[in-house]
């Protein structure tokens, strides 16, 4: 044999034997699982939040905000915040109408209006464990809580409002929360307002704020204000807490007046499951540090009421927009209803139905589900005046399918994540919006699972 | 070189190249993509159904069935069934309130009662279309079916009887359910029951069919029923309907005095999504060919009632066995309520809430969360002293969590496919059961899909 001969079949060997190698050392890499990457919890932020984020908010004279990392379940994050108000503050509020709320939702009712109105006050909200149906041991933390930070803030204690909200049906460890009041009492600062809206979250994917200002005899005054809820990881955190604060100088009256009569249009015009938290809670507190409103018929008057509302319907629009698994933000407008209460009933109806939040999930433009949903609202409606539209799109009127409706367009509209359903019902002059969002496989995940 | 040397070299290359071949013919396997297995729709039977499938039903005397496959909308499948009622019947019935109720709806309520009693009579269903928000199309698709059965069977349009179960909002093509007629009558036979179950059938997962027997007089009386609902594939099929037959001799009156009590307590006591339908018709009918009930208090009236009202219940447990996505049935009895109105306004509150449902789905035995739905109800509640249980389980007593209660005996209870949840609102004497099922992503598989 020639050397070159057994040249040629060493090369030979060694080019097979490369080839058998390389294949065989793929097989293995196949054959190997891959390394287990370290869990991470992702926090994913909803795809319906603000684009531009927490926005903001400018201090409101004769407020402050502190907040605290007290262990209360959380660990790594601030979980109570405490908002110190100016001597003079008046506070309104409206709350859960929930047969079962908790002990500090009964006892922020109970403050509302009653203190002395000349002394400073405060509040203090602790997220993680909602003190909820934990009998007369909810009661005493309650108690122990006010008490404490009245006697840090040298207040009374019916100038202390506390909420909480987190699980339910466990004893709150409020011994941790008082073992943080005296950090949280030196760090008081006018512009902490942004870390408070972080604080007071349990499983919200973003903090929500919002803020408007409105001039009165020549002076600003302004209105900002923060709330949590509706994004729940862990179960029964869906709690809604919502704190205003204003500079206006007003009447206790006047103010409870103008948050009651807004609250019906905004905090109780959303809805994403149709549950009701024992804990849900909304404070406004006007510190009297800016201009006065004494006529509540005046034009200022009525300009503070529009900016108030502008602020509360942002707020409530960012619940929605923060819905458990939400993929698409839904306003629901019931016109020629008999009167306004039939339209919200109708409204809240189809936002409730399952079946029509399942379709809106399937961008399914299933509008015989809205007829369903108005027939079982238990609101007066007539079959064949009954009309529908999908934003500009008429698709049903008077009873029937539109005739100039075409499938094709309604299911393009439906791609959109935010959504304008409109129905009439032909029959008088009451209407209603209210505000849901869609029921996703998500909105499953999130709640199927088991607390842990 | 040597012979042997030469022949070592060969053997070496060989090997070398069987393994190398052998190697990247096992990566190309790999790296092809599996041949696409043909896409079968399998047809998924709720894990909940009963193991013995469809009872044996026997015949009533007076009563015969017949099927046909009209093409409303199935191909494939028989999709209309026809029941011809001995001359002397006596028809009586329960139908959804929703205020967009369908003309078939609307024609049989206007029917009931009103008809010659001592003339035959029919009730005709299709599966496919609802004829529902269809207009004036809708009623000349009734009072077309209703004319052509009656000319065919002999009898006046005011003894026919229709229901249409499927989609909301389009023409029904009622020209396909009259050239199907013909077939019908000629197929008319006592023993057709079980091939009527399943042609009303939409997207059920399962027939549907109860029997009792009772004596009266020493006579036995026969109580058959067929329902079918709630397994909605395709939406907006969630219509229940049920038909039941009896061979008693009963006054129209008695029977729907019967009917009403009876329904009450079965198929308005259970609830899939809280959404109501624009078709639900339960029509009962006694043809009198069996024992007389004439005095409304005897014992034999009482057993009577006992006996349909087992029936009904039984054919209403089965509608929640076929819920969408179904793995759990889950009875809810509230006591202690201060009457029975806010016993079954709680029960049906627990039994709706999406929070609730998603924990059952996830076997959490999270009771915080009836807590919530107490609270929403609007019954009278106080806190302290509602107490829940879990089966055998106390798990809170007197508003708070029972001391006895482990979370481990809780979560282990859940795994059960037949749960039952007790509350006790420690008030009154009012009582209530309903019953429900669990919200699974299977729901949102259902129902998010897009028609087509």
């Amino acid at each position: 044999m020639a050397k070159t001969d057994k040249d040629t079949a060493k090369a030979k060997l060694k080019k097979w034997k490369r080839r058998a190698r390389a294949a065989e050392a793929q097989l293995e890499a196949l054959a190997t699982p891959a390394p287990a990457t370290p869990k991470k919890k992702v926090v994913i932020v909803s795809p319906l939040a603000p684009k531009d984020g927490f926005p903001l908010l400018a201090p409101v004279a004769g407020v402050e905000f502190a907040t605290a990392q007290a262990g209360v379940r959380y660990q790594g994050r601030t979980d109570v915040m405490m908002a110190r108000l100016a001597p003079g503050s008046v506070i309104a509020g409206t709350f859960t109408r929930s047969a079962t709320r908790s002990a500090a939702v009964l006892d922020c009712q109970a403050k509302l209006g009653a203190g002395p109105a000349d002394s400073a006050a405060a509040i203090l909200v602790n997220s993680g464990n909602s003190n909820a149906f934990t009998g007369a041991r909810g009661w005493e933390s309650v108690n122990a809580l006010s008490a404490a930070v009245a006697q840090r803030l040298d207040i009374p204690a019916s100038r202390v409002f506390t909420s909480s909200t987190g699980v339910i049906g466990e004893p709150l460890p409020h011994e941790r929360i008082e073992a943080a009041l005296d950090g949280l009492v030196s760090g008081l600062d006018a512009g902490g307002i942004a870390m408070a809206a972080r604080a007071i979250m349990t499983t919200d994917t973003f903090p929500k704020g919002a803020m408007a200002e409105v001039t009165i005899d020549g002076q600003t005054a302004r209105i900002v204000g923060i709330a949590k809820g509706s994004g729940m990881i862990a179960p029964d955190m869906a709690t809604m807490l919502v704190y205003l604060f204003t500079d206006v100088a007003i009447s206790q009256k006047a103010l409870q007046s103008i948050v009651s009569r807004l609250t019906e249009r905004s905090f109780n015009a959303i809805t994403v499951d149709s549950d009701t938290s024992t804990s849900d809670t909304l404070l406004v507190a006007a510190t009297g540090k800016g201009p006065a409103l004494t006529n509540m018929r005046s034009a200022e008057a009525k300009a503070f009421e529009r900016a108030m509302g502008d602020v509360m319907l942002n707020l409530a629009h960012q619940v929605i927009r923060d819905g458990e698994g939400a993929t698409k933000f839904v306003g629901i407008t019931v016109t020629g209803a008999a009167n306004d209460a039939d339209a919200k009933r109708c409204a809240l109806s189809i936002a409730n139905s399952p079946l029509v939040k399942t379709a809106l999930a399937g961008e399914d433009p299933n509008w015989g589900r809205i007829v369903m949903a108005v027939g079982k609202s238990g609101a007066a409606a007539d079959r064949d005046r009954l009309s529908i539209t999908f934003g500009a799109l008429a698709v049903a009127t008077n009873g029937l399918v539109d005739p100039g409706y075409k499938e094709a367009e309604g299911a393009a509209y439906m791609k959109n994540s935010d959504l304008e359903i409109g129905v009439d019902l032909g029959l008088g002059k009451g209407h209603a919006t209210v505000w849901t969002c869609d029921l996703t496989h998500r909105y499953i995940d999130i709640n199927a699972d088991y607390r842990s």
